[in-house]
């Protein structure tokens, strides 16, 4: 069972960039841990990063034609205002965990509407950087759940 | 170390009403589960649910004083307009996770927006009645780095 | 057949309170004129009153589970913000109709919303407390045309 | 005592459109059923259907002049916009009823705005075509107690 | 030179409707002040009243082909919604003054917008029945201007 | 296979107002051309205008229950407040298609909703008189696509 | 009989400012022509213009006080958002008529709402300078009405 | 004379949760002082503290028929959507002064609107807990000057 | 100790404008109260009335550096758009408090916001005049306990 | 000449992503039908498809200088909040043609908006795949009357 | 070549008033430094500060005919409301540059809207009292290259 | 000491695209000119433009990192919506400066909200092509006193 983890504009600079808010692991690091963290759980990761919508849109919507089994997708600031990535979550065809490392709703106006959220199974924010592995958590036991009921 | 779960309004109705949203798991069930996932997890739970407002803002504003060292808080259809919960999360003086059955977002407008959500630290939704047992993971892990930390 | 007959907050003062808006009959004559009516329509009827939501979203929401064929429901102030009584509607599996002693839509602007009517199967409102034995011949046909149907 | 019936925009195809959402009663059986109900009611009953909203406005604004000692009005979907209906309610000088055979609030968001309504003494909504005798039935009540009180 | 007077729905009611709001004078009497007043100003008056919006769009929108200098308009109630009559005064081709007997803008909040206004010339509200003598002054002198200048 | 043409309010006046916008061609001359082309689609076409909503109603709702396969309709500025004309195209149980000579959604801000639309199969708009012509190959497409498929 | 004219912000530069929409009559002049007028239906007028918001809340305030039957109110850009003017219309004690030279309705959006309106009786706008000379009649009637009825 | 002390959710914590905005008196420390303050008045107080809005609408709606003769209230986060609490000081048929510790309009968006307020006879905010105090220095003065006058 | 009352637009008009709304204490009048009432309280008062936006920020932003405590400041219909006075608040440097007469909650929808009051320290409103000896009692309060704090 | 056919995100699924909304036939197989179908128009066509917002800016921005005649547009998500291509569109200096495979205002809320649409000349919506062969008869049109007028 | 220099309300406060905002150099040194710069860019100052919106309305509307041949104004509060300022700006026939001390985008919700904007030609915020400076740069060139071109 | 300047979508078009609005340099002409002037100032520039809203923020998010110490930022269309952009100028570390080569405030109203601004320390704009040299000069300015400060 493959995995894909998706992250979105700016997250290049996770641990350098607010670190008050965003904490000081970077993503190279958090990859590390979510690859070893996901070989525990008997699954194969894919762990990516892009700024360009269009490529999140390319690898979100082909996912499912890809062989993915389930999507990881922290949308970062895109979370807000990208219809063009809430079409390609429909358009995957498997399930999609919204991830969150702070807790958008805690935070300025514009990042308590998530645009991307209604085509998502589920959503995890808040944890830090370990929301990622309690997304991974749940969405194994959910695609479980599902191949076996 | 001792965390409370609290459950709003119709929650008492969990594995009774809508089934194809909320899932047959009744809410005993629940507490049953999670309790034993808890003991796994080396801490103590305390289950509680009310459809009385007043009832959960006394829970949510005591925990702190009476010993809890966080809170799962599903509060219901309440999340979308009790201010009341909003302030007792801040009066309660430790970490509170929201957590949702359903995926709010995905469902009626009212539902979009959370007046909860800011005073709380993480939220988890959408993992059907895993979406606790997820949340206490979540919280656990953080508890625990607090601590050390 | 039962019929459940429930009035929100404020309505303890009815008769008592704003006689020029909700008119002179007390709570108590009410139930005693519906149960009447009742009887000759050939339904038994339990009436009751709280000015607590959670109380009223547990009746409501318990209702089909305790027997009662069918609600007429006059959520009070309730109407224009209780969500966890939409929710209750919903959940309690059975026929609701929304009163109303006067006509909300032809008084303060907050009155013209109702939050819990999408869930409600029907509304009578405007006919002072004759709006509840309208409701009750209205709620008794529909319930009678669902058993033949 | 005579009272006036009046369908709006569309009602002309009762029974033949929608009929999942309007049933399958045509607008001639409607008016045939009110008519015997209101011989046992004792009123006369004249019943009207036009999709012209300045027809609408010129038999409502005439009702009181024309004799009439209330209304029955179904404003179909100028309920939501016609603020000429409004006016005209106001100046029919009698009690007008609103009536709607579905209920507007459980359905497309523009329906759960009755601009009329602030003009209307009461209403009676969700019942079907027996929203039209519900509505009659307290029409005829507050009509007598308004003659006797 | 001829100028067309149009009065919109309910005034047909003029004099007999809420006179405390638009006085005591019916439209007949009115056309007749202003037929006399338009004698003393040397112009001809074409005087109409219609509860269907088509009508009026029909009459506004063909006043210019129809050999008028200029329309007086009361548009009543479309006043706040009819996108019609606005397309019709642009139609029309000839300067339209808006009437009003009373000063909407000090009464519901729906009559403070005019959606016709953007396409008139000038506007005259307020003056009781004397807002069309007023606004029959002004047409004329506006279109003496016009044809002097 | 009959379509139905409707034009609605103000166009009896095209090709004689704000030519800039909606060009020179005369309703008549349009007419002519499209009973023309319709001819040699195979298809026959009844041509209508008029500037009553209601008629306008009727000639729609009634439209699938008068033989026709289809109706092509330009609302006129009743596209953006008619719920009348919404309700009577989703009565008449036959495809719509909503056409507009200039592109509205380049003009006022009122012309940028269509309130009509949402119960429309499709939309063809700023091809100036062309707009028709256009929609009606589109229709006949559909509409044989439909009986083939 | 004493009639007070204010005029607002910017009108000190009337004539010489944007005379595409204020024409080419200047401040002096307008006043000249105007006491002219009063002078031949029997009133005295007193003409005054300030930029201060304060001044003409004062001015518009003692209105009454200062002996004045009524006022002439042309309240520029204030008209928009002094709610002051709107207290001190309704401080006056007696009736005032909102001036415009130009149609606001007709242009920015800002310039659509008049807040002081709700506080005015009557209004007169569009027909260039000439808006005063025409709002004079009008107040000269009312107050000959007044004083006789 | 008695007055009722009601105040609202949350407020058992008052001394204990966030002190940097509510201070470090305890709710029964200011009872203590109120009442101490409430003799020198000659009058007497009765305080009591809820969470729970329903039991709130009983004190404040019975306050009259409960010999009262007013009502200082701290509706807490309810002040904010409690139109139930509104129709309960409506009902009390007594002065109710609405109270609050902090100054609500400097703080969260949400805490700007009151909906209680509208019902209140007045409103003290921001001197901290000497917020009550000054409160009912003001309501005794109210209550001896309706008396006397 | 020196405190500085202000009062805005239309206040000259104290007692002899809208009394039902004001009472029938003139301004003169009041201030000698509120002098003789500061003495009692050994303060020195320094009352000023203006109409003048720029006046009164004159006054309020230099009252620190003039040697002013604080301030006591009625806005008047300035409350509802004049950030110019918020800013002038927060510019003085000294503890300001909102003054009303009347509950301006409980009036025109205008008057619920307060745009000046995030800046102030408290309020008190709707105790008629005697809310200015009510804030007095408050303020000095307040300023004797942070010098002595 | 030559025409420019861009298709944005998301449609490189056409076919395979919910075939219910968008059909069956794939974007290659689309782009065939449309090539051989613009031969008989004697057009020549150029197809592309990208999800990248800045890829599309590029195309359209270029267009006019790439010697294309016109462009047919179907935006995909970013019709809903792309500037950019409204602004590309603009800056393209020749006739682009809006194209919806859906009709986007029967849909989801988000898509009722079209902010690409005030720069485009005419819009073709709801004709499945067979959008793009109608709006390319339509453009082929405007462009030869264009280039003839 | 003379350049007017406006500065509105509260700025008169400059260097003393939240320096942690504005800075710390006063007004009078800023016009000091102003003025010399100007005189290095060949071009005489005039320098004026005011809190009256009357003033100021002056000030700009008479600044062309006093022979200034642009303006900087930064006006302080009034940016966000004076509408008056905005019909000034647009009355003086001269180029005026806004500018701020801060960047308003970045501080409170009502300072992000600035309606004296769309009549200036440009605008400078947030380099302190240096945007005086640069702005005055950008204004010389701006005049130079009108003179010339 | 090296600063980047940075173009957004379109405006590779610069000089080529509506040049009424944007004037006739060319971007490599404006590129070539901002260098020549950026050496008199003894800074470094490096100039980048992307159509893609993804390499604008990897050209952003990293500057700090690349060594730039400042930025000048026209975010062209992007200024409206691009949230990701926000959060990469938060993410870059170094002081930004808004560009806009024409006044967004005085253009359509979706230009008059930019969301990158509260990221951005200071703004210029509606110079023409001028506003980049003035802010660059801005920029060094502040660069410098914050070396030296």
């Amino acid at each position: 069972m493959r995995i894909l983890v998706v992250s979105g504009p700016n997250l290049q600079r996770l641990g350098l960039r607010e670190p008050e808010i965003y904490g000081r692991t970077t993503l190279a690091e958090l990859h590390e841990i979510l690859t070893r963290e996901a070989e525990g759980l008997g699954v194969e990761l894919v762990c990516r990063q892009s700024n360009s919508e269009g490529e999140l849109v390319t690898w979100i919507g082909e996912a499912g034609a890809d062989g993915f089994a389930g999507v990881l997708l922290n949308p970062g600031a895109y979370t807000h205002y990208s219809y063009a990535l809430y079409d390609a979550v429909r358009a995957s065809g498997i399930p999609v965990v919204e991830v969150h490392i702070s807790n958008p709703e805690a935070r300025e106006t514009f990042r308590h509407t998530s645009v991307v959220a209604p085509a998502c199974l589920a959503k995890v924010a808040g944890f830090g950087v370990r929301s990622y592995s309690i997304a991974l958590v749940g969405l194994c036991e959910l695609l479980r759940a599902t191949k076996e009921g």
